[in-house]
C-alpha cells in the first residue's frame, strides 16, 4: 500500500466529519497496525498531511486535525496530492533539517567554527577597498568574467579539463545549478538516470519538473555498467545525475576504471552526464581520481563544481562547466531565474579561494573533519548490529541497520531526544530504502558528537531490546 | 506573416545547401521586400536563428550562415523552435542589454557614481565585525529572521500592511520572485493576466511555464476595470501580474480609487494579484499612493518589494509578501531553487536599510534622477514627432514615434552608434507594439546623457528625411 491510500484514508476521515478539527488522530503505530502496512508508509501519509495544512504536530504528543478554519486561498491552489497536474515544490530533506535539534547529524554543513571566520572577515574589508563601487555593480547572468576567469584556469591546472571561461557559469550554490539543468533539460515524462541513493533534494527537483526515474545502484565499486548501458539504450535518459566522488550519501566514490567508461557510453547513447562534485577536496586518505568531465572531448559532461560546502558556505559559489551547447541555454535559465549571482559574493569568493590561506585551510580542515569522523565511529561501534563504511572523503557515516529495525519510529524517537539525522528512504527515487540512515559528522563540535552519538545508540539498544522481548 | 514563418523560409534555404556556411544572407530590408512582410517580422526570425546558433552576426556587416560543424550535442536538443514541448529560457531583455554600448538607455540600473559607495564599504566592515561567523553561516530557505522581522515592521509602519515576518520570503531580486510566484502557479496552459505592455523578463518567464496570456491595457488613468473583471470572469487567469506603481515600462500609475477595486475583483474571481513594486521610493513629485497590498484583508495579493534598484543593486535583495497559503509553497521552491539567499548579502543589506544614512541617500538619489530625466526630456524636444508623458517616478521615458517610423532599422542604426535602448515590442505579450520605445535615464552620467540623446535624435530626423524623400 503506497502512502497515498494512507493519506487518502486519514483525510476522508477528517472530511466526513468523522474526525473533529483539534482532534488528536491514532499514532503511527496504530494506524500501521489497523491497515497492516509499514509505519515509514503511515508517517509519509502524515507528513504529507502536515505539509498540506491538514494535520498539526505537536511536539511530543503526535498529531492532530488542522482548524478548519483555513483561510479561503487554500482551496483555491488545487492540493498537490488531489491533483496531480499541479507543481509541487516539496524539499523532505530540508523539511527534515528544520526540525530543530542539539545534536544535528542531518544537516551537511561544516561546523562554522572550522572556518578561518576572522581572516575571511578581514578578506572582506580588502576586497570593498579594492572595488568601492562593488555594492553598486550588477553581475552579468553568466557571472563576473574575472571569477570564471580564474575558476576556468583552476580547473585547468588541477584537473588537465579542456575550458575557458565562456564554458563556465556561475549559480548560487549546487542546489541552483541542478534547478537550472533540470528546467532546461527536463520535459514532462522525460525520463531521468539517477544513482540509488541519490541526493534528496536532487530528486525532489526532477520530480517537480516531471521526470520518470530510472535508477542504478551505487555500491562501493561503483555501478553496474551493463545496467547503465541497458537503461540508456532502452528509455534513452535525458541525463544522468551523478555525484561519484565521496558520493552522498554513501561517501563510494566510483572507481577511475568505470569513469572512461561512462562518458563512452554517454557518447554512445547520447545522454549527458550531470557529475556533481560538491567534496572533491574534502578527502581523508588520498586526493580522489580524476572527474568524469576530465574526460570528455564530445560534449556529453556537464560538471557542478560547488565551493559551498568547504570554502566559504555563507557566499553559495558554484560553478557549471560544459560545452556552449549546454552552458548557453543554461545561461539563459539563470537570467530569468535570478538575473545573475551577486556580484559582492563572487568578489569576495575570488580573493580568498586563490589566496595562500585558501590552501592551509583545506588541509587543517581534513585533519579536523577527520577526527570528528573517527570520534563518530568510536561512539557508533556499541550500536546493536549497525554497519557502515569506513569513509575516505565526504561528511557522512551511511549506515545499515539490522534487518526489521523500526526505523520510523527509531526517527520519532531520537527527535525527542534532540538527535537529528537522514532517513534513508528520502534519498531513494523509488521511496524504498528502509533500512539506511545518514549521519553527517562535520556540524556538531567533538563534545557533542560524543553525546548525540550516544543517544542514539542507547535509543537503537533499547528499541532493540524491546523489540527482541516482543517478538519472544 | 508570423516571424517563424521567416524563419523557416531562412532556414530551409540554409538547409537544403542553397546558402553555404560563412554566407553572408540578405539583409533584413531584402527579405522584408522579397516577402513583403515587416522589417522587425524579420529582425525577429534573423534572431532567433542567431540564437539557435544558425546564423552569425558580424558588427556593422550583417547576418551570416553559421558554420556548419555544429558540435553533435546540438542535435540532442530539439531546438526550441522544431519542437514546442521544449522549454525555452529566452530572456529577450537581456539580450538586449548585453549588446555593448556606450550610451546605455536599455539598462534599468542606477549609475553606481549616485549610491553612497564609501559609506556602504565602511557598513560591510562593521556588518563583519557584528559577526565574525557570517561567511560560515547558511540562511534559511526563508531568509533571515531578524531581517525578516525589520522589513516587516517597516511595512506595517509605512504602509500600514498587516504582516508579520513569518509572511515574508527573502529572494535573490524581483526576478527570482517572479520565477518561484511562476513555478509555483502556473502550469501549462494556464491563463495568466499581464498589464500591456509589461516587463518583458516576466513574460519571458511565463511562457516558458506554459502560460497563455490575456492582457489588459494600462493608460494614465490605470486599466479599464470592465475588461479585467470580463477576463477573471471569462477565462479565470491563475493570477494578474501587475506593477500599478511606476510601470515598467511606461511609467504610469494606477490611481487609489482603482486600487480598492481590484482587490475586491480579485477575491470576487479568486484569482490571485502579483504586485510588482520595484519603484515606490523613487518619486520625483509626491510619494505614489498606497500599494494594493494594504487593502488585502482575504490573501489575494502577494507583494513584491525589490531593493535591487536603488538601495544596493549589488547585493539583490527583495522581499515578498503574502499570506501563509501563497508563502508557504514559494518557501518550498525557494528551498529547491538556491537553498536560500545568502546570509552575507541579508544581514549587509539589513544593517544598511536601517541607518539614517538610507533615508538621505533616498532624498539626493531621487533629485540626482529628476536632473538627469529632465536632461532626457530637454534633448529629446528636438526629436520630430516624438510624444511622452512626463513621467512622475521610475526610471524610464516610455516614448510614442510618428506613425510608420521604421523602427527596427532605427534600433540597428543606434546600436552601431553606439546608443542602446528597449524597443516597445518585447514588452508586449503579443509582440505587436511597435509605435514604442523605452529610455532608461538612470544609468549614464550627464555629458553621457545629452551626447546619446543627441545621437538619438539626429539618428530619427535623418531616418524621417529620408523616409519622407522616399515616400514623395
Amino acid at each position: 500500500m503506497r502512502f497515498k491510500q494512507v493519506y487518502d484514508y486519514v483525510w476522508s476521515q477528517i472530511e466526513r466529519g468523522e474526525r473533529k478539527a483539534g482532534e488528536k488522530l491514532p499514532s503511527i503505530r496504530q494506524v500501521a497496525a489497523e491497515l497492516g502496512v509499514n509505519r515509514l508508509t503511515v508517517f509519509k501519509a502524515y507528513q504529507h498531511l502536515k505539509d498540506d495544512g491538514k494535520v498539526d504536530v505537536k511536539e511530543k504528543s503526535g498529531y492532530f486535525v488542522a482548524s478548519v478554519n483555513q483561510p479561503r486561498l487554500d482551496s483555491a491552489f488545487p492540493d498537490p496530492i488531489s491533483a496531480p497536474s499541479a507543481v509541487s515544490w516539496k524539499n523532505k530533506l530540508s523539511d527534515i533539517q528544520r526540525i530543530p535539534a542539539v545534536y544535528q547529524f542531518s544537516q551537511a554543513i561544516i561546523d562554522p567554527n572550522l572556518l578561518p571566520n576572522l581572516f575571511l572577515s578581514d578578506y572582506v574589508k580588502q576586497v570593498f577597498d579594492i572595488y568601492p563601487k562593488l555594492m553598486g555593480t550588477y553581475a552579468s547572468a553568466q557571472g563576473d568574467e574575472e571569477l570564471r576567469e580564474h575558476l576556468s584556469r583552476h580547473m585547468v591546472r588541477k584537473h588537465k579539463f579542456q575550458l575557458t571561461a565562456s564554458e563556465l557559469l556561475i549559480t548560487s550554490g549546487a542546489q541552483q545549478a541542478i534547478d537550472l539543468i533540470a528546467r532546461t533539460f527536463i520535459r514532462p515524462m522525460d525520463a531521468i538516470l539517477v544513482e540509488r541513493p541519490t541526493y534528496s533534494a536532487a530528486l525532489d527537483v526532477f520530480r517537480a519538473y516531471g521526470a520518470r526515474f530510472f535508477a542504478v545502484d551505487i555500491t562501493p565499486e561503483g555501478y553496474d555498467l551493463e545496467h547503465v548501458e541497458q537503461v540508456m539504450k532502452q528509455h534513452r535518459p535525458r541525463f544522468f545525475y551523478m555525484n561519484p566522488t565521496f558520493h552522498n550519501p554513501t561517501g563510494y566514490t566510483v572507481p577511475p576504471s568505470q569513469r572512461k567508461q561512462l562518458v563512452e557510453l554517454a557518447e554512445r547513447y547520447r545522454c549527458l552526464l550531470i557529475e556533481d562534485d560538491a567534496f572533491n577536496d574534502m578527502y581523508y586518505d588520498q586526493p580522489p581520481p580524476p572527474p568524469l568531465f576530465s574526460y570528455d572531448t564530445e560534449g556529453w559532461v556537464v560538471y557542478i563544481r560547488s565551493f559551498c560546502k568547504y570554502v566559504a558556505p555563507g557566499l553559495r559559489i558554484c560553478a557549471v562547466m560544459g560545452r556552449k551547447p549546454v552552458i548557453a541555454p543554461l545561461v539563459s535559465a539563470k537570467s530569468l531565474a535570478d538575473n545573475g549571482t551577486p556580484l559582492v559574493n563572487q568578489k569576495i569568493f575570488l580573493h580568498y579561494f586563490e589566496s595562500d590561506r585558501m590552501q592551509q585551510h583545506l588541509k587543517k580542515l581534513r585533519i579536523a573533519l577527520q577526527i570528528r569522523r573517527d570520534i563518530m565511529e568510536e561512539e557508533l561501534r556499541r550500536a546493536p548490529g549497525w554497519e557502515w563504511l569506513s569513509l575516505k572523503g565526504g561528511l557522512y557515516l551511511w549506515i545499515k541497520l539490522p534487518d526489521g529495525f523500526p526505523v520510523v519510529a527509531y526517527f520519532e524517537e531520537s527527535l525527542r531526544q534532540n538527535v537529528s539525522f537522514i532517513p534513508g528512504t528520502i534519498c531513494d527515487p523509488f521511496d524504498a530504502i528502509e533500512d539506511r540512515i545518514r549521519l553527517c559528522f562535520s556540524l556538531v563540535n567533538e563534545s557533542q558528537m560524543r553525546e548525540g552519538v550516544r543517544r542514539l545508540v542507547d535509543i537503537a539498544n533499547r528499541m532493540q531490546l524491546e523489540s527482541n522481548l516482543t517478538n519472544r
